[in-house]
């Protein structure tokens, strides 16, 4: 619990003078004042992050959190629950849309074991476990608070040993059968929308298998029924390892003072309990894309964070993530690199701001 | 007009059956069927210009087409007319947004002169010039026929030229004062739009000059009243050599069957403009952004595309084109690099297709 609440007390919001001082740098450069929207934005925020207005990404990774679901046993995936260690296995040799994704855009790729069911017998492993998989949030809760802190404190520690060794950003990505009912299920009580709006198909239920996942994450909210303002309370009984350790993530950059991007559903939901957990949280996150899940428009909203690419995916694994990380880059090479009107002797001010 | 009569007549739709072994050979990868949305689609919809399944995109490049408006006289633009030659000389210095967002994603920038008030007197920019800008619409047509066809055939000739060097992918781009002016009236003619929904504060007008716009090019299609279904007789009355080159560039794509990426509200509307002249040029544009200018939603609708890129950017130049550039490279990639589920002894039949 110590790092926990340490790093809690840690985290403080952006620096909001030093962004000011990198908007108007933006404004000094040859075009319509706001005119790149939101890759302007990009730079702006980080620099409200680090505290400087220039910034550069030499080092990239995304994080792999990897766990399983005792939800999995009811039946909620279209997937065979040991999907989750292959899928690991297939990440460590390169051969997910994660890994390719990643190396095509310069990004290391790191697997963190969460609570898989079956240990992995390979180095590159991150062995952070807690447990052998969750429990059937059906039948009791899915984690004691012991266990919730011990992930959450996982992912902290794994983020802050990443950003100390020089990474510049970091994205979240899970592998994780069973996560969307997870994630839908904290999202529906945290947000009380109901489960229509919420949950989806996942990697590809049936229609009635859909309607079954829909009425066992309704009756595992009522069974529990949590106090969404206790986010503790509300992660233990219905949530999983891998997004306890993505909340674990997004509390070590806040604390770090570095950007950190957030992927698809699961990731935001993550992204949405570490919100929770202190506001200024949101202050270090970006959002990458639109998820394809049916409760991905509202999540967004509830997060406060707008999405750059829309692209109608829905596989996870942080795959919106390395792309990101480009338009990232590409905004503060922007900053750094193009001409000011005062090279024409001209005040940017011959353009009316229509920000 | 006999290599824009010609070039017409080569054009022809996308080899559908190539696009469904593209989509089959994704649908083997370790991953949802359809999990990767657009960047599935992007690599099939290539795979449908060139024929080939597996395509790579070595040289990228972004073709900027420089005009000068006569409308600008009525005061439409919160820019100096003189604003489209120095934007054009600081682009050759590498110093505007397309050239620096260009550096950065690995893409050359071209400039043409389609019609400049001024000659530039520089070896690199590529002399297309039809006339020192073109004619106040609000008291005679912009062009004459002829001089669109020239401005048409001039956008063929250079696409045509960069696609024979080898370029893999174009980008269209633009630099003219004016522009938003011109193209909003080509949308308001073609989609029966009232300008309220087509015209934009552009590069910053304030409220009384955006009202003015408004009436001034409202006033130009009352004067002119051209044929909408006759989308030269548009193009020539309101539009500008920029647009023209653009268009024309659209159709050189869709000729050699290459692909070509459609930047913001500007280059938008020259693509519809070459939809309108052939229908199957769609099946060569990839949209890249969703731009700020309060037309764009219509416009992407119209024009039956849908941006990858939601980042309210309204600059023009082609800005959005090197990050789409990027993001395509990505989708070519991955499809070539992912592991398949034919290594773990599945089908890929595991996974219920809900695309």
């Amino acid at each position: 619990m110590e790092l926990f609440d340490k790093t809690l007390g840690e985290i403080s919001e952006a620096n909001k003078e030093i962004m000011n001082v990198t908007r108007e740098r933006w404004d000094g450069l040859f075009k319509t004042i706001g005119g790149l929207g939101t890759l302007e934005e990009l730079s702006i925020k980080i620099s409200g992050m680090t505290g400087k207005v220039s910034n550069k990404i030499d080092k990239k990774a995304v994080v792999v959190m990897c766990a399983d679901n005792g939800i999995v046993e009811e039946g909620v995936s279209s997937c065979p629950q040991d999907f989750t260690v292959k899928l690991t296995k297939t990440t460590l040799q390169g051969n997910t849309a994660i890994s390719v994704l990643s190396k095509f855009n310069g990004a290391d790729v790191f697997v963190v074991d969460m609570g898989l069911l079956e240990d992995i017998d390979d180095e590159r492993v991150i062995n952070k476990k807690v447990s052998y998989g969750t429990k059937n949030f059906l039948k009791e809760a899915a984690m004691t608070k012991d266990e919730l802190i011990k992930a959450i404190e996982a992912g902290i520690e794994v983020a802050d040993k990443f950003y100390a060794q020089g990474y510049d950003i970091l994205g979240t990505g899970e592998l994780g059968i069973g996560n969307t009912s997870t994630s839908a299920a904290i999202f529906s009580i945290i947000s009380d929308l109901p489960v229509e709006k919420t949950c989806g198909k996942g990697a590809g239920l049936t229609e009635e298998q859909f309607e079954k996942k829909k009425k066992i994450v309704e009756a595992a909210i009522k069974l529990h029924n949590p106090d969404r303002d206790n986010i503790l309370e509300v992660m233990a009984t219905v949530g999983g390892y891998d997004i306890a350790g993505m909340c674990g993530m997004y509390l070590s950059a806040a604390k770090n003072r570095k950007p950190i991007v957030v992927d698809g559903f699961i990731s935001s939901v993550a992204a949405l309990c570490a919100i929770k957990l202190n506001e200024n949280t949101r202050d270090f996150m970006i959002a990458s894309h639109l998820s394809k899940e049916p409760g991905a428009s509202a999540l967004m909203e509830e997060l406060g964070l707008e999405p750059m690419l829309d692209m109608k995916m829905r596989l996870g694994e942080g795959t919106g993530c390395p792309m990101t990380f480009r338009i990232i880059e590409t905004s503060l090479y922007t900053l750094e690199n193009m001409g000011t009107f005062a090279d024409w002797d001209l005040k940017s001010s011959v353009l009316v701001d229509i920000r």
